[in-house]
């Protein structure tokens, strides 16, 4: 995954000490779903970036990546949300700390329903408005937007993985606009 | 109170039918902490009115006021914004429908803590973050912004009445930042 | 509805003077999704009321009612429960004020989805487990419990009017149990 | 911290093991605030434990603990729980999976005001409820009950460490009862 190499350039962690430490602890991540609202404060669309994974496969996801060592989580989520959608985004990160869900991501996708290959994760998952210019990073293939009845739409379902379907639901129910 | 005058110019309600009203069944109003927060959300001081009461008593307040027949929550939290602080305030009203708080003012302050001489209201509490120029209205005599450690100080306890000293200290609570 | 029939009984607000206020600002309700759950808290079945309304159509509800002059939010909760679910339901109200989402019922069903002839009423939605035996009222014709993937089945969403069905959602998902 | 010892027991995470990864990642943690509520939900004292530090020092604090690897947050919850109130607490675990509040701490007690001299921790932080009969763990010296009042006042503040009495403030803001 993307956010774990940039990390590496930081040299916060080597990708051989990473790999030990997911055989040890959750880690800490936070996803976050960007949306446009209007002057209301109603969101009005959900932005999916179009990645491909190392397989070669492409699916829609949410920004996440990991929280590092010493870094407080509201830098975590600026960095995630420039690293994705380009450092003009204006991104409206919530005054809260608390997460409007809590997603628990395993190896085994049974135990909750959200899966990483990888490791276990425990991700805080935030809504934010975003009021800039979007650019997705070279590592995005694209950004796009949708309305709420699309986001939940069969179409866009199957283009989603790990749970982040759901994940886009839950994110609209705590927004009250789930379809 | 203001709001009401203000309300009775949209010819929603007169004083005397309101007065009845009061009298029958809890008013919904909706009560607005304006906080600055810095590029990563964090809340870095909050907005306190002073106001005169018909008595000719001074306090500081939160943004407050009525929800009126057929309105949105979010249209009337636009509305006493824009009342208070003047049009070019520009409040991210938050997306989510659920306030961090719901108070209950009481003509009898016993009951709650929270004190309305005129009736019984049920307010939905928001921290809401703006970023533009505020401007006190003509009801106002002043806007004043205070650090956290400010806003919960015995000073200014001092200066609020209704419990909306504790209002305070719930907003704070709820953004992370009482101190 | 059958709340206000009971209401009047204790003689708060008798029906000419409802219908009047009905007409002059919304009102306050309480909206309670009965769930069930195991011993790490984790939601295992929603409950839901079988009505008959007033025109003879029967359709799936959740707990719901007034909140009266004078009376706090717990105490509508509990009232409502108790009425509906019988005297044994051992309903656990949560600690938090905070409701978890706003459900603004307009006569115009366009309006915000959710819809109530009657008039407009801004509810306070909250998630009650109850551990305790559970006896519909007169007023309900059976209390039905349904697993989360059930309860939003096409087949439950034709069975509930009003946007009932989309509260449900609404409220599995912020216990993060939708599917 | 003896939360470590006993997951050392379930050969988790060996203490050697344990150091290493503290200077790799932030670890996952959980908080809960155990409290007595009435039959309405609303909290009517809180409980805290007084712990003897391996310095000898003595203080009260709250229940807390590590996430262990593979361990959802639910069953770390129950877990640490029925380490510090014993088997008979019967806790009422929240449904929602959104924390009230997230704690970080860190070694630097200056970066947020939570304090963890051994190691960089995310803390989902809840309030839970206990009905049952509390014993506290042979680690914890007593288990006491106090009222919100008692909980912030200046006496109580000064037996807490590492942030645990703004903890508390946090805790009681969240259910309204933060005096």
């Amino acid at each position: 995954m993307v956010s774990d190499q940039i990390d590496i350039k930081t040299n916060w962690l080597d990708p051989t000490a990473l790999d030990q430490v997911r055989g040890q602890v959750p880690l800490v991540y936070v996803d976050a779903v960007p949306v446009r609202v209007d002057d209301m404060g109603q969101v009005t669309s959900v932005g999916m970036l179009l990645r491909q994974a190392p397989d070669g496969s492409i699916s829609r996801t949410v920004v996440s990546g990991r929280v590092l060592l010493g870094e407080r989580i509201r830098e975590a989520l600026l960095r995630h949300l420039e690293k994705d959608l380009g450092p003009l985004a204006l991104p409206n990160i919530p005054p809260e700390p608390a997460p409007f869900t809590v997603v628990e991501y395993f190896p085994d996708p049974t135990i909750s329903g959200f899966h990483d290959p990888r490791h276990h994760a425990v991700s805080l998952a935030f809504v934010v408005p975003v009021s800039g210019d979007c650019q997705p990073s070279q590592q995005a293939l694209d950004l796009g937007w949708f309305s709420p009845e699309q986001a939940v739409s069969e179409h866009m379902r199957k283009e989603m993985t790990s749970g982040h379907d759901r994940l886009i639901r839950l994110a609209l129910a705590s927004v009250g606009q789930l379809p």
